[in-house]
């Protein structure tokens, strides 16, 4: 299933002939390397438990993680977080230039938003339009666009609003919750497991920032793939600065316990969501690592 | 009914409250300065030429002239026309930063395409999907995206390639066609009748890049709200450059022409469609305004 998901993210944008060269070598260099694909495997997953055809269930996946990559392709810009390094390449920008990045990232925007369409397609007016209602609430001003925004602009926000935490909903969880909740409502799920999805993803959500923001303070960029130690020096939001270290595994700890019970009570009402705590499995060894970087670093 | 899609295109994006001040501002001051918005009055009118209802045809209107606008922040950023004057404004990354503009444009795009959905709700899945399929080939890699591309690397683009008139089609034409033509398609109209459509929007499109050519050479900044003389000087495609001044004005004229002749079998066949004929009437006011700049710079 992964490795169909992979070929599939790598197929599904094919580039006409006559694509302008930069543009292409852009979308080529980012369609190779889908990276972990952690919010497909999930919506292609949550799809299938609820019975959704694997068919609706792929697109929905391949459209969040175009949706997430976009995302990425524009956070690397000069004009936000100047990185360099993305997935242990050099950013798309870098390669091809500013103006190529932009563009290839509208392409997977603008393939994505088809793909939603092909997994709604046929089913109720009101499925419909609460699924693609859900998709622009999390992906627009009100969610992932808004976060990005406070994340880009951390240094000036007046002090209620400068909570790292709560710029990690925007930023964060809207995707996260794009993948577990969205496949469920596509799905006509029932209102309690759509409530426990939501609850999950931010768990979910949280406990990722945190550890990404972890990763950023404890990691070298050779051991990480993508640049690190972005967020003292920009004065961008990190959990784990504004925390402390180890408060932040602590944190980590506290959101992964709920989000367990969280999961128990979804693999009790429907069996197949099961599989949802094989991403603590993960998620534990990405743990793991981290604390043995932490205790590398302060020895 | 223009000054009725002025407010929608202001109000049909609203900001919700905590939306961060760089963004939000970006946004308002974009939703406030709505430009001519020639592509929204057109997809309304020839949506209601084909009794769409009114609300439909707005949302479709809206959502086009949305989609133009952010092509047009993305367009002045510093990596793509590094412009500095749009609709007698400075651009909104220069007030507001890079990474405000790219956020209020994916604002925008994203809006637009919840707005599409809203204007083909509860029709039939095939025409639904002939529809989105319309709009995704038009927007993406094999139409708006790649001439935006051509247009940007248009200094190393190889020979055959190098036709500001192909790049035009690419870059003009994509949203004339979606205000045009995409309409037509929603309301069901007939495959004669779409042909002419999609005739008439090359003619217009490519008559528009001309005028606009010609503006950018023949115009200061102050007569025309936006940084002009940017084509020579960055080696962008321009039709008047490449053609010369005299055969650009003749080139429009024998356009329009054929536009004229295209307009009257459409309106022997729909006679609401008449209203396009009132293009011209706008089209020769501008000729004319442009035709004495050019005599002033000759003389």
């Amino acid at each position: 299933m992964r490795s169909r998901l992979r070929r599939t993210f790598q197929s599904a944008l094919p580039l006409p002939h006559g694509t302008e060269s930069h543009l292409a070598g852009a979308l080529r260099d980012t369609l190779q390397h889908p990276g972990s694909m952690v919010r497909a495997e999930l919506a292609y997953r949550v799809g299938c438990s609820f019975s959704m055809s694997e068919e609706r269930a792929e697109n929905l996946a391949i459209a969040i993680e175009y949706f997430h990559t976009a995302s990425l392709l524009f956070d690397d810009l000069p004009s936000m977080d100047d990185a360099s390094l993305r997935r242990g390449m050099p950013c798309a920008h870098q390669i091809h230039g500013e103006g190529a990045a932009i563009l290839a990232a509208l392409a997977l925007i603008n393939r994505a938003y088809s793909l939603v369409w092909k997994a709604v397609a046929g089913l109720p007016p009101e499925v419909q339009a609460s699924a693609l209602c859900y998709l622009e609430r999390h992906l627009g001003i009100a969610g992932l666009l808004n976060g990005q925004s406070q994340d880009l602009h951390y240094s000036r926000l007046a002090h209620p609003q400068r909570e790292p935490q709560s710029i990690a909903m925007g930023k964060t969880v809207s995707l996260i919750r794009l993948a577990l909740v969205m496949p469920a409502i596509v799905a006509q799920a029932r209102r309690e497991e759509i409530n426990l999805l939501e609850r999950l993803a931010v768990l979910w959500g949280l406990s990722y920032q945190t550890l990404d923001d972890l990763k950023d303070v404890l990691y070298t960029e050779q051991g990480h793939g993508k640049t690190t130690a972005r967020d003292a020096y920009l004065d961008r939001p990190n959990i784990a600065l504004t925390m402390g270290i180890p408060e932040s595994f602590d944190r980590i700890e506290r959101l992964m316990n709920l989000a367990s019970r969280t999961m128990t009570r979804l693999a009790r009402r429907r069996g197949p969501l099961a599989f949802l705590r094989e991403v603590r499995v993960q998620f534990n060894k990405e743990i793991t690592a981290l604390s043995e970087a932490s205790l590398t670093r302060a020895s």
